[in-house]
């Protein structure tokens, strides 16, 4: 099998049902990814470990998702000369506003990526985006998932019209 | 000059103290760059004109900045396969949360990489990284980035022992 | 049949039961109107091509609903001399303040007429405002809707009284 | 001169440097207009009595401005048949948050097209659209309007390349 | 029966299931009400005229419950010297900010007592309060229920030490 | 002098610029006041003692003003049979939406009449109405401040016309 | 049995599901608790001798959880030289950022040691942080957990692989 | 001089004038410190280290602050049993909301015990608090310390009679 060229990093396994998705684009555009649990609070030096050694181990982007008071974007990004791509999920009271606000208001130096709460699939074409530079292949299959968007607008709206 | 690489576009010129931190930073990384004024609204066919040829163009990466309901970006990212990176700009009653929510909830299918308000410093690191990819002086450039950021820090921390 | 007068437009055929209140209430005032799906990003010509072409067919208003970054609306008002009225649909984890902010929050030159977070029946009665301007008949309708609502206020009232 | 198509009303005339916004891009369209000040809560009789008054005195449309507990807009449209433009006001603590709450959140029945806080402006091109319905001239300005917007954001985009 | 001293006003019948802790509590206290339906928006003229004889027909307090641009509350307070509590409703996407602030953020000259969100019951209480001046009846029995709620949290405090 | 009947409390010297609206509106309708600093938490026990003591001092009513975690007129409310006003102050990062929800989101039993932030003016009202019950003299004081209001509005919107 | 260390007090027995987490918590790490309902408002009296008296009991740090407007920690904090940690608790149409505001943004000179909204096990742990200071044993258990919590984020990501 | 029991680390020099306000009301207290500048994203090791030696150097406590997407205090969290105090910082569009979210909201099993946005002041005293539990003599200097706020409160109380 192919190297990963994604890492999809979460904070706990409560986070799988969403972070999928960004699994699931990821294999339909053809792109080779891996997906790993870890914490900024509870694991930090597996984090910080795995943030570290990602460029050398050949992947292009990192995509990570947490909730609440939602650091593990933000510290993957500060260990890792590589984009990281930033997903907040709704969790608890504050319904992701807080996984929002923690993980896009990152200071001058160390930018996220940040896609729309829950947005995993979002995170997900962006990857396939970044890492679309080199492929001219992913490039087509990005092409034609938005023509194939256009398609099933124009369909959905003709039904409509029945 | 090189042809450039990431366009910086925004919705007004009052925009253009905030945006000219991406240019900086880009200059810094020595990436090129070109800058416009578009907007989605009073002049759509601009902005989707720029978009549609972007790719086509040789740029690998968009950048775009507007405020209030901030849909340059979003706009954008409905008429290229390149990344975009949304930059909410902070104007008005609402702050800038108009501009972020705005830029950054997009629905399924239509990423926009988004950074903080104001954050077009950060948009320019962002383009930096994903262009990076088949290019290591430009890795190199950001590691060394992140290493003299971390300098700075031990430095400001000593001299507060003095 | 009669022309239609307003043309209903939304983001995604999941917005169709909020923006089904918006043709019933036009049924109700006896002005024809048509509905179709489109997009900003996912379908973004279609969106401007209906928006261009509305004046000239014949519609003298539209109505757009879209949720989250919520974008609809206001490309389509940057495409057209018509007024627009915005609809702001509740999805997802912010529960639809990200799509009235998109809606409501236009920059100057490109007015959007919001109505309530899901008020698609609200936009039908807007709709039915602007469109009787050379109507009597519907101006009368609107008034005697408003005077049907009056007493219904007054029943209810009455009925707790019992 | 030409009896007013557009009523303006502020709740105070503390909100005349916003309001003024509205009247100028009247001017611009060549709308006439009328202007005062009522309040729904300090005048509401007379706030009433203009409301109900408006349609039959030749009124087409009304723009409504207030901020804090901004109840003009809606008390004015419980009163006519005519469509009505709320301007919610950037004043106090909430800067406005509460204004565009109070006049966006109409109840289903009673409808108030909102522009953005502050948005003054965008009410008057938005009044122009609306009663452009059976006056071509105007239609034309508006299109013409859109198209100086539209060479405006050339020519600022230009300026930049130099 | 006494004439009612307080008039529970609420703008739906969809209210009553909140608006009717007003009325327990008052029945507690022994202070006779009365309870209408009325709207700011779609029976303004009963609004009004409710409001503007209430001093004479001798009610010392009005409640008046609303949801989303809860306008009733303020408009009641514009038509009478009365004391207004207003009972901000949840409902809809905001869930009930939008009703707070439209109703608490009144501008100065005119205020409304507001209480929480859905905070009929303590409405009820406070209108108990304030008819309590010159009744010390009324004015016993609220420190006889203040004794009571004192007492009970004593004994579920000691029911959790079994 | 006649003895007190409103008691205004606030939590800091600094908010006396704030509260100070209180007092003279008071005075306007010709209702003695006394005014005090206390705090619920810097001084619990001279808060708990002056809200115990009030009733049988002969006050009706309290009016507390505080910023931040405003707990003042719930702790107040907490002490006291009497009506207590709470005057939400801004102050700090978040501009008075802390004080707000902490003065208005009191639990079933124990009301406090929030006024809008900063309502120190229309809290004075509030009281004003209040004390009226069985004071016909203040009655027709407030009768006339709102006539007056309502004067001021016909003046200014008057001044307008010229 | 050992004396309590950590007093927990709650507002309400409704609050006991949330805060039982504290307590659990505590008991995993072998510190001794006591557990009590009381009230800022309903029982103010009782809290304030239950905060007063506790450093002379021996307690080390209260816990106090609250909903709403939730005034419990910053009463209890201003009664006590002990440190006091607030749990805000979710509840009602705010979704427990009032319970927060009110909980966290305490006036210089009495700090509340706040955590997440509903956060009472992190309350509970932060008990034991505090009271570990004199104490090896429970620095060894913290150290422990927090060893055990890196070593469940492994196996959850080792499964992840399966 | 004493070896520092609290540690204070700050995420950018811009934070210092905030910051100081927690060295200050420690040097009150007689309560050795030091002070440093580190930060999760930008020196990332240097924060984990720090973190990680503090019990081993003696700290009791750490102080952290920090601004925007404040992820700081949690990660500190992340490597130490201590316990950790977080000062979210105001700075920016959002005001500080950004970093009392990203402070507070922590995930169950790593707590940081965050005070009011700039409350750097009340950091340092909740810090007293905690080193109080086995120095007698800073527990009497908290008691006074109160009891002086208290005294205060009531001058100002007394100047406001003058």
């Amino acid at each position: 099998m192919n190297n990963p060229l994604v890492g999809i990093v979460m904070g706990s396994d409560s986070d799988l049902p969403v972070m999928r998705g960004a699994a699931d684009i990821l294999d339909e555009f053809g792109i080779p990814w891996e997906m790993i649990i870890s914490s900024a609070h509870r694991a930090p030096e597996k984090t910080a470990t795995y943030a570290r050694e990602a460029a050398g181990r050949g992947l292009a982007v990192i995509i990570a998702g947490a909730g609440s008071a939602a650091h593990l974007a933000g510290v993957i990004a500060g260990h890792t000369p590589l984009p990281v791509i930033g997903v907040p999920i709704s969790s608890g009271a504050l319904n992701g506003v807080d996984a929002l606000y923690a993980t896009v208001q990152m200071p001058p130096g160390i930018p996220v990526a940040t896609v729309a709460i829950n947005g995993a699939k979002n995170a997900g074409i962006l990857a396939a985006q970044i890492v679309s530079a080199g492929r001219p292949e992913v490039r087509e299959k990005i092409i034609a998932y938005k023509q194939k968007m256009t398609r099933q607008v124009e369909e959905k709206s003709a039904l409509l019209q029945e």
